[in-house]
């Protein structure tokens, strides 16, 4: 079997989607494609760049699709996709989340020996600027840095304006260190149902931000990058004319929850489902239920359940069985899936969903087109 | 960066298990061995044998170390886990979960044509045998079967002891298989806290399959096999004088759960916690926690949150913090950790946390020992 698993021989035949030896991850090419082109669009219209999360889909296809697509870059949560990304040859990599212990300082500043393309990180605290710079130093190649402010449930980054323009200063005086600019991200916002609430909230989170980069832009400091925001808000981050280029991450793939968000108070959101895992009816002895091949070491089990999305009457429901089971229940009187049947389920929890995958199973219509390795998956 | 990850240079440095790069999934090698130990006497004691999971932690090492202290053999859950465990060189392995579709079938005939060591797998339907008995009849070898009853939950196995005995004849009668033996694995039965209740339900349903292994051995068919029971049943089983072998996975590891269960009406159960998740302090700006870098992407999210085991003050507490970080809360008045200091924290959920792993980080005191790859992670 080669790394691309059991359904390499698949890729091309005709039907081979509803051959595939499940469970399998799938991704709708054409789905993905036409969000990654709105997505853009968007951006281009609103005059606002895009840096795309890899923590979504941990895949430098994918990110490559985006960049080609006019994005500036990408961003990483961890370490480990950077270095994924650095390795399949993306531009602007930008890592969101801090990176403090020793351990990681030496892969950073190995990586950014490598990432000929542009690399940045987030810093949010003198003692951790300090051990950035020094690193730095160390390394003899300045790292470009971006002071991370805490926006919203304040997971991450400087805690007041004060402290995010004084680390600011800092960064620019750190000899190691280019100061790149400001990042906010309010996680907390994305998945505000109401989307008159979720735009009060974010404009408000906004204007503080804004008033940092004025701030630093009145002395006299360029504050080049100002990114953030995320799908849930990627379109009224805009209204603010503080982002420089946003952080969006979800909208390739669309979960059940952000599809929710984005529909209140408006016609359908311009982003599709494309996501989705293959499972296999492997019992039917049961009365009332089916059992199929995907539990819960194939979708993520934070949000809410997968929803049967083909393969099954209308209105069956999805439950997890264990770890590699899913009980799949038939309204009554409707037949049920044959065994050995496939069917196919939307996964509620995009991004830990992916982590759970090797592969992309690229799927267009009724052919298995391509495969598509995680590269970052579990990359910490 | 070798498939062992960024920690392997510190194996074998005095005081390295403070060291890692974190997150970084942990195993207690002296705790696994005695946990090892202490269900290898167990089953010598009472007279019957060990087939443990490889579920629990999907390694060809682990499983290694099992077969070393007198188990038979490896049962898998899925065929991707008993193509690691063939891979791993392990003898009698056993996949515990039907195996229905073509794809499945080509995989399962391949494998049992590898593995010298013996290889069986149940089967739960008529139609379901038929297609092995033709896969196997096609592949030119004999392949052993062991027919599932559904105890409990009923998320696999045939319904009724009448289909159960049928199912098993037809085996018996057909060219290309070998009939081994019955399963049973009461999966409801494993966490039910109070062990009087948890006993009786127990041997309830062990009645049942005592009723089909007598009826085949009535007529004169041998049922060299039978197989079942789970760490929280583990001693009860065997009152039963039914099975021939246990199919334990989490005594290896023990996760919180579990040892809630055993402990009940009775002095320590004889298994200790040996997996924890070292994770470090990354942001402390906010006042009433800091931010680590292990989130839902690093535990299972099934179950309980990862318990706070060291490196912050007692009755500190841990929640996620979305998918790569943890939010850790100290009792007020206590000290917080400090930037760039690791915790380390129980699982809640072991088999599903595994799965989340590329390596094991095996520990013993200070130092940390060894890597061992999770061959099976995400294996299907």
């Amino acid at each position: 079997m080669t790394a691309l698993g059991p359904n390499a021989p698949l890729i091309g035949q005709p039907g081979s989607r509803h051959r595939l030896d499940t469970p399998a991850l799938l991704v709708d090419r054409d789905a993905l494609e036409r969000n990654i082109a709105a997505m853009a669009a968007h951006a281009r219209a609103v005059g606002v760049a895009l840096r795309p999360h890899a923590k979504t889909h941990k895949s430098a296809r994918i990110a490559q699709l985006q960049v080609m697509a006019g994005a500036l870059g990408i961003c990483c949560a961890t370490l480990g996709e950077a270095e994924a990304m650095v390795a399949g040859g993306l531009p602007g990599v930008h890592v969101t989340s801090p990176q403090v212990t020793p351990a990681k300082l030496a892969r950073l500043t190995a990586l950014n020996e490598r990432a000929t393309g542009g690399l940045s990180v987030v810093v949010d605290h003198p003692d951790h600027l300090a051990a950035l710079d020094r690193a730095a130093l160390a390394a003899r190649k300045p790292l470009d840095v971006v002071v991370d402010y805490a926006a919203g449930h304040r997971r991450t980054g400087c805690a007041t304006v004060e402290d995010a323009v004084a680390l600011a200063e800092a960064a620019i005086a750190a000899e190691g260190l280019v100061f790149r600019g400001i990042q906010s991200y309010s996680g907390n916002l994305q998945h505000i149902p109401v989307r008159a609430e979720r735009r009060l909230w974010a404009l408000r989170q906004l204007e503080e931000l804004a008033g940092i980069v004025r701030r630093l832009r009145d002395r006299g400091d360029a504050v080049p990058i100002v990114t953030g925001a995320g799908t849930g808000t990627f379109d009224l981050d805009p209204e603010a004319r503080v982002f420089t280029e946003l952080q969006v991450g979800s909208y390739i793939f669309m979960d059940v929850d952000y599809h929710r968000a984005l529909k209140d108070g408006r016609d359908a959101p311009p982003f599709e489902t494309a996501l989705s895992v293959a499972t296999s009816v492997v019992t039917v002895n049961a009365p009332a239920w089916v059992t199929t091949d995907a539990g819960l070491k194939c979708f993520a089990t934070d949000g809410p359940v997968p929803e049967v999305a083909s393969g099954a009457p209308p209105g069956s429901r999805y439950e997890f069985f264990g770890d590699e089971h899913g009980k799949l229940s038939v309204p009554e009187g409707a037949p049920r899936p044959a065994l050995g049947s496939m069917i196919e389920c939307v996964t509620p929890h995009c991004d830990p969903t992916v982590n759970l995958h090797d592969v992309y199973h690229v799927v267009s219509g009724d052919t298995l087109v391509d495969i598509w390795p995680i590269e970052a998956r579990g990359k910490r």
